[in-house]
């Protein structure tokens, strides 16, 4: 067996491979009980006294390196961020490390790094540790960054993909499908000429003004695999099903366009500053309007609802009624 | 500026990039007032109710991936199990990220998966999370792993590479050299036929039975830079000097050899199973006993004293009395 791209690419053809080769190969997997491995989660937890840390880690290879809406370095601090605040933790510190081609332009990286410090100043996440590698000319394509990070969240508290509940809303925080097909269109020679920006940003403001209000049962950013993904893997670690009303699902015109240009589902490809949340109904509204007044948050809108099913289906006002499936990997390689 | 193969290597070039790019654009650098990113330590803390934890990451990309005494699985894990031990922290968690380039051979995969199991099991670590990632053929040399380690100390028990005193003896735990040359040897194509082996090993036992005896001021594992950088960054960091005896830095036999056939010094090469310790002058013997009957530490000896100089003096049996210069660069890159 080789390697393929859809290993990488965050879908089914990915899950088998870490389940075959990974997970079946290690056999500690998890700290004093917490989060682990094999749960497959955004992240791992390790209980602490009082307290939950909670730890994430992303390997950052996107291509290319500046792009409309942000850079690999926004990207990488922000999606760390992202990854430990969908397990409800407070973001604390990220360690960095950066692996660079002889050769590679120091001005380029000084703007990358001026991009992870914007980040880490926007959320008060501080980079506190960080290594450095350089690979010989032509063995590695420019650059790649690893961040992983830490967070604390108090002992219990953590939110996990599995706990979604029959009965409870799903909450969506905007709209769907601007990081991939920004990335796309760009690398189809669309250029920064177009309104297609990423939305790669920072989501911790959103979820914690959520976890104020409470009722918050699960949460998944729906990067790799989009929503389609994201909405699933929710549902199946839940054993739960769904019904998303997909007139609610905010897919913007210009991601529309280029979409249907492209023949590439919106809902296939990486958000890179979106979350999904399953709320109790009873909190549903109020934590709603605490996430529309939260940064990035203003178009966030009930979308559906879990129920004792064993499917995401979407519907539409006009009768249309839909499975939306698992995507077997990303369409779009080496978004983020 | 761009970027060349000395930038990663460890050394004063290296130095001044992360001072001039890294550090100068980064404004979040540590959490709680623990030890932060220009401390340029081992690690970072993060001071947490009675605790200290402490992060470390590494990116690894180890050429070959497979050589004597070793492979990228068990050198990712070993060294970030010992960056968490030498700052005095017990390791308890590792995240894994690997980026593999289209076509990797899915059984070298799994080897190398099996060579982080055995040292995560070996130290009684957890790899609790992780990310895959794939490269177009072309775009990476075959495989980088960054490896993130966590570890917990008893708040205020941490050990720093800053608290060297004078009068504080110094211990290796072991002879020089190998890991570099082995690499260096093989790369020459000596392949596996010769005794030179890495060794890479987890330090965790022979730390973890000096910290029980207690008196240890300061620790560092000699890895990109060998022991000519590690001496002098903890004398460095320390405000002191130190006088080594030379005749008592065990170098094997066959890394002498190939040292001297190919021009390389063997106290600039890294090792990945070694520490450097400085201990209280009454604790010392006490603790290179118990040193010595730790795993991979039969060999540790003392070998020098710090003192209120301000350099390494290397001093032999004959008289002769050199300084001991850290190295611009690794002289042998991508050997971790």
């Amino acid at each position: 067996m080789k390697i393929g791209m859809s290993h990488g690419a965050g879908g089914e053809v990915m899950q088998d491979l870490i389940s075959n080769i990974i997970l079946s190969n290690i056999h500690n997997t998890r700290v004093n009980g917490g989060v682990g491995l094999e749960d497959l989660d955004d992240g791992a937890s390790i209980p602490l006294g009082d307290y939950e840390i909670v730890m994430s880690t992303d390997g950052h290879t996107v291509d290319p390196l500046f792009f409309p809406g942000g850079d690999i370095g926004k990207i990488s601090v922000a999606g760390t961020v992202n990854d430990i605040s969908v397990m409800g933790a407070r973001p604390l510190a990220i360690a960095s490390a950066m692996i660079l081609s002889e050769g590679f332009p120091g001005e380029d990286l000084e703007r990358i790094v001026q991009s992870m410090d914007a980040v880490s100043r926007e959320t008060g996440v501080s980079i506190v540790t960080g290594d450095t590698k350089v690979m010989e000319r032509g063995k590695l394509d420019r650059m790649v960054i690893t961040t992983t990070g830490i967070g604390v969240v108090k002992r219990g508290e953590i939110i996990r993909d599995s706990g979604l509940r029959p009965g409870d809303k799903i909450i969506l925080t905007g709209s769907v499908g601007d990081h991939g097909m920004a990335l796309m269109a760009f690398r189809e020679g669309f250029g920064f000429d177009t309104d297609l920006e990423s939305d790669v940003a920072p989501v911790w403001g959103m979820v914690e003004a959520a976890l104020e209000v409470g009722g918050v049962t699960a949460m998944k950013d729906p990067t790799r695999g989009g929503i389609a993904n994201a909405l699933n893997e929710l549902a199946d670690k839940s054993g739960v099903g769904m019904v998303v009303d997909e007139d609610m699902i905010p897919v913007r015109e210009e991601v529309r366009a280029v979409s249907e240009m492209l023949g590439i589902d919106p809902y296939e490809v990486a958000n890179e500053g979106k979350v999904i949340m399953g709320v109790d109904p009873e909190y549903a509204e109020d934590v709603l309007r605490a996430v529309r007044k939260a940064p990035y948050g203003e178009n966030a809108r009930i979308i559906g609802e879990a129920n004792q099913d064993s499917h995401v289906i979407l519907e539409t006002s006009l009768g249309g009624r839909r499975i939306l499936e698992a995507p077997v990997a990303d369409p779009v390689p080496r978004v983020c």
